[in-house]
């Protein structure tokens, strides 16, 4: 169901061959109110694509009739030229449903520099023919349009008292950084005012897709939408329509990172008794971009000294020689000495838990992240062919 | 040769049970004078080794005598037994030595966490057996010494008008980060204050250890090191010195690049029109961690999207839509727009130039990575085992 478990919005995905494979390439999400109301948060990369450019100017006044999404190319570094194909995207679809082309956002993924006139007349024509095939259950279409690299769809619906959130996502990674572009669109029919939509977004973003950072690399052109269509006519309590739509955000994230680029481990980076919040963040991060911590894991190898390496290179509070690390629920180091054998711990699951106290406060954040497979250099080095 | 080129070094490397493969795992190198001046720089990883916390001390007072070095265990996070293993190194070189235990440096490198009492008894060991070894010819066997993953020797001459300089190095890295433990050891016979030394030193390693990042990943063990006997007697012209002293640390960082684990490809990162150097070094290092234009550059890719990409991730002054990128020479990207085929660029020499005009200033700096591999993951998944 994805972006249509919620009442107000139609949808559709189609195929114009913007992937050599013929799957479906373009998907369309068209709000039927009563509300438009729209929210979305951007990457936060210097070098953006056209559709990026494009959409935070529609986003500004919080009105969204529509979004329309294409794979197999990203529009970025194309020239004016490119950005004049997502002005007509936006314009044939604003044309075609009777609205704005001002209200219309786009989104694109797919290989840089891919963006000329055969990539510019597909987009168009599946913007029609997407169009074209609306539908009230066409969630799941749209969901598999926006499929890269994904071996699967990733949706996600959350069912309150009277009102819905739905949503779909595409790629493994975060806003900034993002291992490829991560595209996410949530719906939903409670009724909420545009400063709503975006605080809550903002909110559910920065503890869930924020949070995932599978290799590093930040996107060129990821983009989070969120639309509100106010269709059940019931307005949610501020706090559980916040954690119902971080409920998503989160279940959508973790389809991410288990669908990360080759990875063999989805590990979770829980950072505890940290003096402040950012702290626990930076220390995660750190760890998770680590590319020796990450080939480690990836050969089950508990080598916490490389943890320990990574964190040392960060600004936050505390003392290397009085930090704790757990794998997998074993201390393999205490007061940053060796503490539990190597041989005790199993990292033969898929899932891992490495849990790192810093023993200097109470803050803590987790950061979810993969490993560093001979598969994501395999695809990372023939994605382009 | 290495470090014995210069006049007034004894040095040796022996064997005493560190490395399973039974490979010489302890060098010992001795400044004969007349001066016994001394300058080195350091990880700047707030996780450091137990040889750091020592050699920080040993070199203030700009005087060192000998360096004892070993590979086969790190001596990292290893606790105040550790710690005391390495003050005792000194000790007994010192007492060997007839000098004081403060003027001895010490450096290890291998599996962090590693130093119990089966390894202090080695390092002592070998710290006797090196010292009774000592000779003028000894700077190959201490350049063997001191390998871990090397698959060869590191080592650098340069001879001027009545002085000269020799080198050794290990590891592929820069100081911070470094892809393994990087261990440099440099001597000259030149006449310096230890004023003169920290100062050429430093001006020395910030353009070519500095710029050496291989993996991103900073090391908890890395040391440079400037030994000077002023043996020749003859006082360099200051400029002639940093000039030689700056050939042979980018001689020996050269080296490390074409040896790091599991590379194929020696990629030489050049940023020019830069407003500023710090502009052109920040550059050029996202691009130099970006894991997907380095597995890109490992399939023989030329995806400068992924360039943009990088870049698009710093602070530096540029404008994204009018940057010029240049693969082997061909001019792939202009003005952020794509520019000549990606078919007309070769990446299958195992030299590669990536040069990036950001077309805003006159500053320039080049930055030394590799590509990341199936070795790179398969030799940092199985190094503990």
């Amino acid at each position: 169901m994805s972006v249509t478990a919620a009442q107000g919005f139609e949808a559709a995905g189609v195929a114009v061959g913007l992937k050599s494979s013929g799957n479906p390439d373009v998907a369309v999400v068209v709000n039927r109110g009563p509300l438009k109301v729209g929210a979305a948060v951007f990457t936060t990369n210097r070098a953006k694509a056209n559709p990026i450019l494009w959409s935070e100017q529609v986003i500004r006044d919080g009105i969204v009739e529509a979004i329309v999404l294409n794979s197999g190319g990203a529009n970025c570094f194309t020239g004016s030229f490119g950005f004049q194909t997502t002005h007509q995207t936006a314009e044939k679809a604003a044309a075609l449903l009777g609205v704005g082309a001002s209200d219309v956002l786009v989104c694109s993924t797919g290989l840089i520099g891919t963006g000329d006139e055969v990539f510019r007349g597909k987009v168009l024509a599946g913007t029609e023919q997407g169009i074209a095939e609306l539908s009230s259950d066409g969630g799941q279409a749209a969901s598999l349009a926006i499929m890269t690299t994904d071996s699967k769809p990733k949706r996600a619906v959350v069912r309150r008292d009277g009102w819905n959130i739905g949503g779909m996502a595409k790629g493994a990674g975060m806003l900034a950084p993002g291992l490829a572009t991560m595209l996410v669109v949530i719906t939903t029919d409670a009724v909420l005012t545009s400063e709503e939509a975006d605080a809550h977004l903002r909110a559910a973003t920065r503890v869930s897709f924020d949070r995932l950072d599978s290799d590093g690399c930040m996107s060129t052109n990821d983009q989070v939408t969120l639309m509100v269509s106010g269709a059940s006519g019931v307005t949610p309590d501020p706090d559980g329509f916040r954690d119902a739509l971080t409920e998503v955000c989160t279940d959508l994230a973790r389809q991410l990172q288990g669908d990360a680029e080759g990875a063999s481990h989805d590990i979770t980076i829980e950072v505890v008794g940290a003096a402040s919040e950012e702290d626990a963040v930076e220390v995660g991060r750190s760890v998770a971009r680590n590319n020796l911590f990450k080939a480690a894991i990836f050969g089950n190898d508990p080598n916490w000294g490389r943890v320990l390496a990574a964190i040392g290179t960060t600004d936050a509070e505390f003392d290397p020689y009085d930090v704790d690390v757990f794998m997998n629920g074993v201390r393999v180091c205490s007061q940053g000495g060796p503490d539990a054998s190597r041989d005790e711990v199993d990292l033969t699951p898929r899932a891992t838990h490495l849990r790192i106290d810093l023993r200097v406060g109470r803050s803590h954040a987790t950061i979810l992240t993969n490993d560093l497979t001979h598969d994501y250099v395999h695809e990372n080095s023939a994605y382009a062919t």
